[in-house]
């Protein structure tokens, strides 16, 4: 039965794409290294009719799929179970951009395209694909549709679920649903595209995806403010929108705890107003503009008065260079190795309204410091759009493996608990995958719930897209 | 049987509000007064817990429900067929805004609030709610959700999908989803919202939702530019994102004939270009500015300099006052009243990448001119999307009622079959109701049309909410 799959998949992709000896780690093992799953076969289509017969061999024989892009998820949806029947489909070759609509502002790429590619795509025909993110260097378009990547753009230009007009995708029955299409207006029925996205392949495999563009800024500014409060961040928030308008391209937000890692563990990085008296935050902001540098840097400097006279900022520097402005992206960027140069700790992706995240963080903060004494809080995140990374680094000089063993699920009942009673997500940007469906069957609503496991069954009613992922088997 | 359903919806909402008798037209004919149908009953629930009783009522009566918000759609979607077995479940009085987050940027509303209402409290807390259509004194917000209404300002802001980021809803069981969150980021599931967004009714009752609020800009002007041809608009919307970036909210085309029609039927209103040579489109842009009214001047001015070199724009002026500007909008929003005032007419709402709508106009315009001689087009949109309102008067001087009976499919036909050989749509804004439910069951792929009847089965194996609606009984 198996063997005769596999005949039929090196017929159909050739017998070199189809692999199942030697070290598959690459496509058995996540990308934090949490899980190391086997697979039946790696299986690397070419093409989306190639897609499309891997999926009805695999219909035909009962042969669970699981589709991979990058393999750079971070809860664990585009690996294997160790049960060593699930088959990986690869989509790594199909990676051509297909074609760049200049006029209409769009792209449309194969998935397994990498995002730097697709930004450099875009910027050879001077315009701007905005979708960025740390993996950006080696995940592929195709998984930040299927799981609906954030980023550091996401203030001015979405998800990639906003970026997103059309998708091609091959259905559980092996059928290639050809919805690729650079409108930004169709009504004719139930949106299809929206559902696949962020479903993590586990109601159809996305092949192709038409992405909006749009014109490159001409200026790119950076500025980095010291803020004494959570509060005054929001604050400072409320008047980057206000006074930016849709210039504001980025705010991030990182406590001192955070910094100071980065101090010490890359110490080549100057890290501004660090320790700074009366200043438990930093605020990274970046200013976008379609006119001139000059008048982005004049749009910020007003900006920065107004917030000083306010008393939401206590200082504040803007980037004199490009150089200059990279480098405070690198500071933020930097976190979470200087994290994980400091040792083992506990992430989490979750967001609430940016209105209550300052009751959000006293909050979970005092529960913390109470119920996990010594727990070090590294928070940081995407403000603009109400996301934290609010990480909890074991306590200094102890056992980080113990305290992981240990604290682990305590502490995420204790962060998801909270982040459920400010009526947030548990989950922001890094997905479901198999490592959070327990917590999603947890914390959703028995309704959604209802409703999403009707979806999966009408579109896979024999379970075999990416079983266990977003919904428990 | 009908009789004690009655006396279960009279118990749940109040006799009151469960109308039988009486003149029932303003519920049961459709805004177009294409189709008068015949209610069981309208019921006009007042909260939500009223909304699932009356569903769970119905449900076990086997009786259907079509849900009803301002009844001003263009697509038969809100109205009862003809059978006398359906009831109208009316939204109206389910209209509170129910929470403003200014912080968050969101306000919360219950779906029968009228559009203006939501757009007023908006500005009353100094915010701007930016959905904008024509019927925006007498639609519901619910009603925008659920067909996913465009409008004038979508090239900035987006169509209401992209201003909604959460939805509380009534299952076709009676069960009510509470998916209302002002969350920029949420990766916890299927996307549910977007599933009922633009469902029509279909698949549940939306019955609240969380809409996103931006800054107010601080200065708002408008300009109108002769063009010669549609590929000099589509290089001025070019230039236009360019060098207003988000700052361009609105860019709308005219030709010259839609013009003519103002002129001729609104003779109190000067229409700038009337008939200049060389000039069969005219544009407006609106350009909206979070710094100053000089400043927004300024930029439109250099945008039009620049238009002038590359000879898209053959004449242009930059509005003086607000007067001036809503003289301009009103313009354009007369033509519909213009077309009503020529005759009877068929309409489209149609979109196409804006890289291809000069061709589509101009293989279309051709086709129409060889197959259905004396048809005169008027012509006019928002290319900012891509969709164009390309209607089709009967004739100067005939017949215009007979032209409709006998021309009206045959006009659908080509018109239709050439958007779809431009890869447009044949529904940009205004959904689908009973009207298109046709023209969808033509021109949807199979795969498209199978997964859509899939996701229907699954929520609504009774098939009782809006039956006929997007797809076919």
């Amino acid at each position: 039965m198996t063997a005769a799959l596999l005949d039929t998949l090196r017929h159909t992709v050739g017998a070199a794409h189809v692999l199942t000896e030697g070290d598959l780690t690459a496509w058995e093992q996540d990308w934090r290294r949490r899980e190391r799953g086997r697979a039946l076969a790696v299986v690397r289509p070419a093409s989306t009719a190639e897609v499309a017969a891997v999926v009805r061999a695999c219909a035909a024989a009962g042969t669970p799929i699981v589709p991979q892009g990058g393999n750079t998820g971070l809860s664990v949806g585009s690996t294997p179970d160790g049960s060593g029947t699930q088959i990986v489909l690869s989509l790594a070759r199909m990676n051509r951009v297909r074609a760049i609509d200049a006029d209409n502002l769009t792209l449309t790429v194969e998935a397994g395209c990498i995002l730097q590619a697709v930004q450099q795509a875009a910027a050879q025909a001077n315009l701007l694909f905005p979708l960025s993110l740390a993996a950006e260097g080696s995940c592929t378009i195709g998984g930040n549709v299927a799981t609906n990547a954030g980023g550091t753009q996401v203030v001015r230009y979405g998800n990639a679920r906003e970026l997103c007009l059309g998708l091609e995708a091959v259905t559980a029955q092996g059928e290639v649903w050809d919805g690729l299409s650079g409108l930004r207006k169709d009504n004719t029925g139930y949106d299809l595209r929206n559902l696949l996205i962020g479903s993590e392949g586990t109601l159809a495999i996305i092949t192709a995806a038409t992405m909006k563009l749009f014109p490159q800024p001409v200026a790119r500014l950076t500025a980095w403010a010291a803020v004494p409060s959570m509060q005054a961040a929001v604050q400072l928030l409320g008047l980057a929108h206000r006074h930016l308008g849709a210039g504001l391209t980025g705010f991030e937000v990182m406590n001192q705890f955070a910094l100071s890692l980065v101090a010490r563990h890359l110490p080549q990085l100057r890290v501004p107003f660090a320790g700074l008296d009366g200043a438990p935050w930093c605020v990274l902001l970046e200013n976008s503009d379609s006119e001139s540098e000059e008048h982005a840097r004049q749009r910020f400097e007003h900006l920065m008065e107004l917030a000083f006279e306010d008393g939401c900022v206590l200082d504040a520097v803007v980037a004199e260079s490009i150089a200059q402005a990279r480098e405070l992206w690198h500071v933020r960027e930097s976190i979470p190795l200087a994290q994980a140069e400091e040792g083992l700790n506990i992430k989490h992706d979750i967001s609430v309204a940016a209105s209550r995240i300052p009751d959000f963080v006293a909050h979970t903060d005092q529960l913390l410091a109470r119920e996990v004494p010594g727990a070090r809080l590294v928070t940081f995140g995407h403000l603009g759009d109400g996301n934290l990374h609010y990480n909890v680094q074991a306590p200094e000089g102890g056992d980080a493996a113990a305290f992981l063993r240990e604290q682990e699920p305590r502490v995420n009942e204790l962060v998801y608990g909270s982040v459920a009673q400010h009526g947030g997500s548990f989950s922001a940007e890094h997905g479901v995958g198999r490592l959070k469906a327990g917590t999603l069957a947890h914390y959703k609503s028995p309704v959604a719930l209802g409703m999403m496991r009707a979806v999966k069954q009408a579109l896979d009613p024999q379970g075999l897209l990416n079983p266990g992922c977003v919904l428990l088997k």
